[in-house]
Order: structure tokens, then C-alpha cells, then sequence
């Protein structure tokens, strides 16, 4: 099997775009110095973000497959929590040199089959490929607002109900079944370990929550007492959680945390990556039903974020820090 | 002068982007979970692209102020090569954790005096920032059509005059001093090798030719030579240069290319990083006259690209094998 090296950028780069999927949206796809994509509202949104290896993967735990599907889903979820429907993505991958054309051609099905589980009509639509020591990979996506506002961090008001779609803590749970070694736990486990490499954030949620009228939004990539702190500084605001919400998400990650001696709350609370939607939504209204109300907002206190009222210290990811 | 770990993403985030200018597109900019940017006439043209320390770049010949600068004038001429004007772009840096705050300040100025002295409309909207051990920029930037087809690579016909928009084999010159270590010549020559670090790509000529009806056109990132293959193969044509077009550019590096043993005709033909445009015109049409004329598109031969009708290697720059 030949590596990128050995190829060479053209002949890698086609091999790798042959396997994507076709973006609805895509007026000129990949291969030119820039790709045209239709914005019918005349608006789009984007986001960047990227993925490092060994800060935010590690190549022993992941596949090319898995990486791939994890840099749609995580982006996705930026586009979905401004209340926009994913409309394509751009994607940089730095890798070795001696990577083989196997793994590129793996990453791509990942990159597609991504997009074909969370945003069928959106696909990549651009790239780049370059090499270094560390595997990198950079990714911007973009959205259509069809017509809507978008839904920022900064409209929480007090008395509105703060809720969550999707799951709280599984990809922290696996991580930390990875982190532990333990062949048997990460084995009887892997629903959580595979929810790691490859998450399952509720993408169609960020839409019905902008027609539900959410108030404020975003994606949990850093974990729900860093991220819900952004809602409260951004609204100057304070997001009180209620511990009875929560214990949902908590005995679902409580047999795995016994396995390897750890907390399953500090997962719920601190764990990043599950890149659910958190949202507040005026108090009376109806709530999607696929949002679990977990806490409300109250008038701005000295903490961003309380517990049952007591102050929850910022936990979670900080990207230049861990 | 703390760290950019001393003072975590929240704090290095809010000192960088409080350095940028605006972009006039720029809906909802820095600082949620997406951009919001105005696309007038419902389409965006996008492009991505990376910088890698020790492939593209090397921090010792390169200052931070250097390398936001740069990634701008490569980025916004991807956009000029479809004839659309700059809107916004994201930007993704990886740095060292030991990265002081001042290197990232200066990094965001030459972002912001970037976008001013090459799309003055346009801005950062969204970035992302993470560690690694080596330094990585990824950026993606979009361009506003203004209601004109984009012009593509495929484009070039037989008998079309081939032109080019800006210098060539000026930042190969740069390049080669900075990697010559001859302290005088670099001295001598510091506008060659400012070129390098700073380039200055004809980013306005790209809508002149867009609007002067460019058949083709893309930005010379790879080297001439690589370059204008691709038209080649994207239009099923042959790229015919005359070396006697070519002979200002040269006259303008012989000086340097003496002083350190090189061959001007090599940057000219070779030379990556000078983001000028190349285009196409139909034969009889008035070309704009920041295009000087180097060539004609003849029908496929066996090559791409001929110089006085004799085949041309394809030289320069490779992304995964340089």
C-alpha cells in the first residue's frame, strides 16, 4: 500500500475526494482554488475547530474511520446549536508523510459517512493535505439559517428553563475506560468507548430548537459546567442546575465508573466531547421534547453556574491548557 | 508576559480577537458557537488552507506578525482566483503551550494589517486556538461573487492569451537566501526576503479579471510551472510559455540569484508563495493591464506545459513530499 509520500498531493487528494459525498448546496465542489456553495438566505453560518493528536486523540484509540466521522459530528454540532442546518465543510489534514493511502481513503469514509448519519445533504466540499510529526486536522463548517435568526449564548433570560439534548458524560466515560487500560472494562463497555470515537450529537435538535423559540444555545464540546457558564457570562445571567435532573445521565455511567474507580458525576458535569445541545427556552413554553430540562436561569449571582444553589467550580476542557 | 497556558483559552481568545478589525459582512462575529456572515447575492466561495512550522514556514525566519500576515495574503488570493471578493475567514492556530500572549497579539496584528491592506472589508469572524509541540495555521476564507460566475480552472480554451497578475520567483528568491545563511546577501536583498515573509498578491486583479471575462484563472501557490498544469489538465489543453515574456522577471533576481549561486530562471519557472494570479483570456480581448501576457493555450499535446514549444518538467512544490 503506498504512502501519501509516494503519491504525491494530486494523485492522494483524488483518491481521498472520489470517496465523499455530494453537498446539495455545492455550486463547484473540491478541485478548484475555492469551492461555490449556495446560501439561499444569503447568510451562512461557520465555525472552525480543530483535532490533535495526542491532546485531542490519540492514534492508538482511533481509526482513521473514527476520526474522520468525529471531525463531521463535532462540527456539525457548532452549526446545529446556532439553530442552521449544516450545509458543507472544508477540511485541512496535516498527517506523516508515511501515512498509506489506506488510512486517507479510510479517513474519507469516515469524513462521509459522518455527513450521511448527521447532515445528508452536506458533504465536504473542500480541503487541503500537508504533513507534519503530528496528525492534525482542521475543520471549518458552514450552515443555512433558512431565514431564521440564529440562536446565540447571549439570550438567556431569568426564568427561562436551561435543558439538554443528547447524552451527558459518555464521551468523558470513555476516555476514561481508555485512559484506565482496563481491557475488561473497555470491553464490557464499549457502547461508551465507541461513543468516544465517535459521538452521536443530536444535529436535527438545533433546528427544532430554533423553531421552538430556544433563547440561547450551544454545543457541549467542553463539558456542562464550562460550557453553561459561557451561556451565563454571555448573558450576564446564572445557570442553576438541579443535581435531581441529572442523575439520569449519572446511573447510566455508574456501573462503568465502578469498574474503574471513578466518579460518574464529575463525568455529567465536567466531561466534554458529547457535543449535545444546551438550551434555554422561555419559562411556559413548549419545550421540544427531545430537551430535558435540567436547571433554570436566575438574576446574575457572583457564580456562573449553581448546583442545587450551591457554586459549581469551572471544570471541563481548556484547550490550552490540557 | 504569561503564557497563552497561563492564561487558559478563555483570556488568550478575548486579548486576540480584541486586536482584529471588523468585517463589514460580519452578522454575528467572534466569540459564539458560529459566525453569522451576509452572502449578497446567495452563494459563498470557500477555501482552506494550512501553514505547517518546519514545511512552510520556520518561527526563527518568520515573526508571529510575519506568519498572520502571510496567512491572510495565501488565503484571501484563493479567493481572488475565482474572481470573488473577501468577505471573512476563520483562522485555527496550534502553538506551544509556552507560547507567550505577546506572540499571539502580534500574530492576531498581522491578521488585522493583513485583511486591511488586501480586502479591507474583510476580517476574522472565528478561530480556533490549541497546543501541539509543532505550530500549525489553518485557515479558511470566503469571497462574495457579486453576482458573477465564478471562474474556474477549466476554463482555458485554444487560442486564449496566458497572462499573469503580480510577480514571479519573488518569494523563491526569499526563500533561498533565508536558507542560504549568507548574512550579506540576505542584508543586500531584504526586499526579496520580505517578500517571502510578507507576500503581496495582486488580490484586486482577481475581479479585474473576472470582470475583463478571465476564461480561467488560478493563484500561482505551487510554482508556475506546477501551476499552470493544472489549467492544463483541468481545461484538456496545453499551457505554451514564451521564455522571452519571462526574462523581466528574471532580470529582476539574477542579482541575488549571483550572490548565492542560484538560478533565477528556476524561481521564476519553480518558485512557490508569490499568490499571483494566472489567467486566461480569450484571444482579441482586452486584457487588464495588470496582466502582463507569458503564453497561449494550445491544443493537448502529450505535456501540460511547453516553454518555447520544448515540454516542461513539473517542478515545484508538493504538499506531502516537500
Amino acid at each position: 500500500m503506498p504512502t501519501i509520500a509516494e503519491l504525491g498531493e494530486n494523485a492522494s487528494l483524488a483518491r481521498t475526494i472520489a470517496r465523499l459525498n455530494l453537498a446539495t448546496a455545492a455550486l463547484v465542489g473540491p478541485g478548484d482554488d475555492s469551492a461555490v456553495v449556495s446560501a439561499p438566505d444569503a447568510r451562512f453560518t461557520v465555525t472552525t475547530d480543530t483535532m490533535v493528536e495526542g491532546h485531542d486523540f490519540k492514534l492508538d484509540w482511533s481509526s482513521a474511520y473514527d476520526l474522520g466521522y468525529k471531525a463531521i459530528a463535532s462540527n456539525v454540532a457548532d452549526v446545529a446549536a446556532m439553530g442552521a442546518k449544516p450545509t458543507s465543510l472544508v477540511v485541512a489534514l496535516i498527517c506523516r508523510p508515511t501515512t498509506e493511502i489506506e488510512w486517507l481513503e479510510s479517513f474519507a469514509d469516515g469524513l462521509r459517512d459522518g455527513c450521511l448519519q448527521f447532515a445528508p445533504e452536506a458533504a465536504v466540499v473542500g480541503g487541503d493535505l500537508a504533513i507534519a510529526d503530528t496528525t492534525v486536522i482542521a475543520v471549518t463548517a458552514h450552515g443555512d439559517l433558512e431565514g431564521r435568526e440564529p440562536v446565540l449564548r447571549s439570550g438567556a433570560r431569568v426564568g427561562d428553563v436551561v435543558a439538554v439534548a443528547g447524552t451527558l458524560g459518555k464521551a468523558a466515560a470513555g476516555l476514561a475506560l481508555l485512559q484506565s487500560g482496563n481491557a475488561d472494562a473497555i470491553s464490557a463497555y464499549d457502547e461508551l468507548v465507541n461513543f468516544q470515537r465517535r459521538p452521536q450529537p443530536p444535529i436535527a435538535s438545533g433546528v427544532v430548537a430554533a423553531k421552538s423559540g430556544a433563547t440561547s444555545m450551544l454545543d457541549l464540546s467542553d463539558g456542562l459546567s464550562r460550557d453553561a457558564a459561557r451561556i451565563a457570562k454571555a448573558s450576564n445571567v446564572t445557570v442553576s442546575l438541579n443535581r435531581r435532573d441529572l442523575q439520569g445521565f449519572e446511573a447510566m455511567l455508574e456501573e462503568a465508573a465502578r469498574a474503574i474507580g471513578a466518579n460518574a458525576f464529575d463525568w455529567v458535569l465536567d466531561g466534554g466531547e458529547d457535543h449535545s445541545l444546551l438550551a434555554t427556552f422561555a419559562a411556559g413554553s413548549t419545550i421540544p421534547r427531545e430537551f430535558k430540562p435540567i436547571g433554570e436561569i436566575i438574576a446574575r449571582t457572583n457564580h456562573d453556574v449553581l448546583l442545587d444553589m450551591a457554586p459549581v467550580a469551572e471544570g471541563g476542557w481548556d484547550s490550552v491548557r490540557d
